[in-house]
């Protein structure tokens, strides 16, 4: 799409937007066919001609980056809006850092699994194959549009990319190198377009277009999933709130327990995996929590506790902490904030989790196997852990090799999703000429 | 739930039936949890425990179901329908047999698997946990009352059955047995709860509980499903139109074309996986059609042809066809009707399977190895054979031991969908203590 159509589709009212984005559709389910076939090294050669292409037009890209940083500067946007907006040198290189790494990952699509013969003499068994279409909606980080582009790509997946009207710019530009490398590699346009109209009309149309689009990947805060929770037809692999807890058990070995708890905490406060709910066992409580206590309030973490904490703590000497609302048991607080709760035993923690968490990540400190094992069992979350930090559950560090997000649906994928993620399995029956008796 | 309450729900307006259907899914909920984690011996002995229940008041269920028969002759439906709503003796002993077979069945629940060290010591995989909560929406079989029932308790989950309001009463029956079972066995009776209601606001209100139902399996004709896609916000393992190809190539032998030609048409009609457009490769078309044919002409199958397909046959001597017209490419008979394309290439035959079917079943007949891959690569169908009829997809078949329905879903399953189908993977760390760093 030249600049000229950007333009027409921008200006354009409802009606006209709804028939841009049906050519999209079309378009991207014609790519998706080509690219559903395309050789690994066709994929790869693409990916590391987008690397190259960026590499080669950064000076232009950061040009566009700056006129979208102006502008969302001029309109008031916050110190940390600007940061998530901005292509720093660091987010340059990772991006292209990122194409080359996707590129030496496997390729998932056509592996075929689990061929079996049956008594009738036919073989059946699975081919992994792409989803078709997928829809990224994100909001202020340029990045997602390489990061999602290239993890699509690799899966044979076509891509629509819908980013944020304020990095409009920056993502025309690497929709640019993104066309090239395609083209460089003899693979069709389409298989990645960039919406290129900010009216939101677009992405209402997006979400709708069953015909066309098989998936949708939201990617961004709260409110953005909500809404396209409320109207989506299309289905959604959804990253929702990450209320993540550590659930310290009477058998804990204590040096773990502060450990795991200090990371999962601390480590980084604005994270998904970050742990926001602190429990602990009633047999261990009197001396864990002392020096859990102790921990938090020397790092500057504000201490929201239940009744039977508080007097712990009291009785240790911590006087510094609030009392936790029953609010503070589902909040996602994303900041030096942490609920703390004394538990009766094992079952009242499971329960707690099952019942004010948000399914994403939670991690059990014990040496107890039985323990162990009835958490990871019990605990009916995406992530499940022993004696590990939560601050684990990430693609990378679960060995996907990427991740285009995080998963709290149970259907599909659950978790950090990866390449294999972004297909499906298909039977494959092998024959001879059986017929069915 | 006793008879009073029945009567009070069926009675009752939409706001009644709304707090109803609240708390039918707060109890499935609850039962859930239980149930994910109820041992197997205890999910087996339940099953069979109904199984023999179902023995043992036969002739009590056998005159609930004489009642529903009765009563949808004296309003007016058709033989088919009466077919399909009676529990006839095999239809007893079947569902009998496969409450055992299902008990028989491996459990795939707590399964884990590929658990592989990280370089940071953790050791990560996947366990296969339940969905969580199904709701199954059918029409008039009541033998789909105990198939589903008896998949989802092994499965590990809690089930919402609504059945058609023609079979209430068998449902009522079956439901007895199955709250039987589950009490001697020391599971809670709402792991299955029969919906004793039969307002259609039940299922309006049913499909769009996100809290208290994970996933939908609907059972019936289009029309229902139509309906509840056009609905729902509960995610669906819907099943649709089984519109089956089988593409006779150049390379096919022609023994092998004929016998599998004629079973994926012939063998039945009326299912999903029954051919409703052979594909003939020009190259062979001029030996092939005029046996495929006569073959179907002398079955009594109709034949609506392309003008290719027409120009042969009438040359052959056979001038008993009709003109295809578009919408034959795309209907789903389920009668003895066939359309018949001549296609100039492997290339040409996968592109009109993409377009115009349904992407349930395709086959392939060619003793040629790569076209053979191709076309197993390429046709994007949830079951794509070779050289087999497309009458073997189906759970059994595929030695699933059982199915809940056939997905013509991408996300999740596709294709027939058995236990794994109705669980899921979530990741499991073991860890020692490790930290992020």
């Amino acid at each position: 799409m030249g600049a000229n159509d950007q333009v027409t589709a921008q200006a354009s009212a409802v009606g006209d937007i709804d028939e841009y984005m049906e050519r999209v559709g079309q378009r991207a389910r014609a790519a998706s066919r080509a690219i559903a076939k395309a050789s690994t090294a066709a994929k790869n050669a693409a990916l590391k001609a987008i690397a190259d292409a960026i590499e080669r037009d950064v000076d232009a890209l950061r040009a566009a980056n700056a006129r979208d940083v102006e502008r969302a500067k001029r309109n008031g946007q916050d110190p940390a809006f600007i940061d998530r907006l901005t292509l720093s040198d660091k987010a340059l290189k990772t991006m292209i850092e990122g194409l080359n790494q996707v590129a030496a990952l496997p390729d998932p699509v056509g592996e075929i699994g689990n061929l079996k013969f049956r008594p009738t003499g036919i073989q059946v068994g699975q081919m992994r194959v792409p989803l078709g279409v997928i829809g990224i909606i994100y909001e202020s980080r340029p990045n997602v549009t390489i990061d999602a582009a290239a993890l699509c790509l690799k899966s044979g997946n076509a891509t629509i990319l819908r980013g944020g009207s304020e990095a409009i710019e920056s993502n025309t530009a690497l929709a640019r190198a993104i066309g090239e490398g395609l083209a460089s590699a003899g693979l069709p346009a389409d298989v990645v377009q960039v919406v290129e109209t900010t009216d939101r009309a677009a992405v209402g149309k997006l979400i709708t277009m069953t015909d066309y689009v098989d998936v949708i990947v939201p990617r961004g805060g709260k409110s953005l999933i909500a809404r396209l929770i409320a109207d989506a037809r299309v289905p959604m692999i959804k990253h929702l709130d990450g209320i993540c807890h550590v659930y310290v058990d009477d058998c804990a070995d204590m040096d773990k327990a502060l450990r795991i708890a200090e990371n999962a905490k601390t480590h980084r406060y604005g994270t998904c995996n970050t742990m926001e709910t602190l429990l602990v066992a009633e047999g261990i409580a009197p001396r864990a929590l002392p020096m859990l206590g102790k921990l938090f309030h020397d790092k500057g973490v504000e201490l929201r506790v239940d009744a039977a904490s508080k007097a712990i703590l009291h009785a240790s000497g911590l006087d510094d902490v609030k009392d936790a609302q029953p609010e503070d048991w589902s909040t996602e607080y994303l900041a030096p904030i942490l609920a703390v709760k004394v538990v009766a035993s094992l079952d009242a923690a499971i329960d707690h989790i099952n019942e004010y968490g948000s399914a994403h990540t939670d991690a059990i400190v014990t040496e107890d196997h039985d323990r162990a094992m009835r958490f990871l069992r019990e605990v009916d979350s995406a992530s499940v852990m022993v004696n590990a930090s939560t601050r684990f559950a990430d693609g990378f560090e679960f060995g996907l090799g990427a991740e285009i997000g995080i998963s709290n649906d149970k259907l599909h994928a659950r978790g950090p999703v990866g390449l294999e993620g972004l297909t499906s399995l298909k039977y494959v029956v092998l024959g001879h000429g059986e017929v069915r008796q």
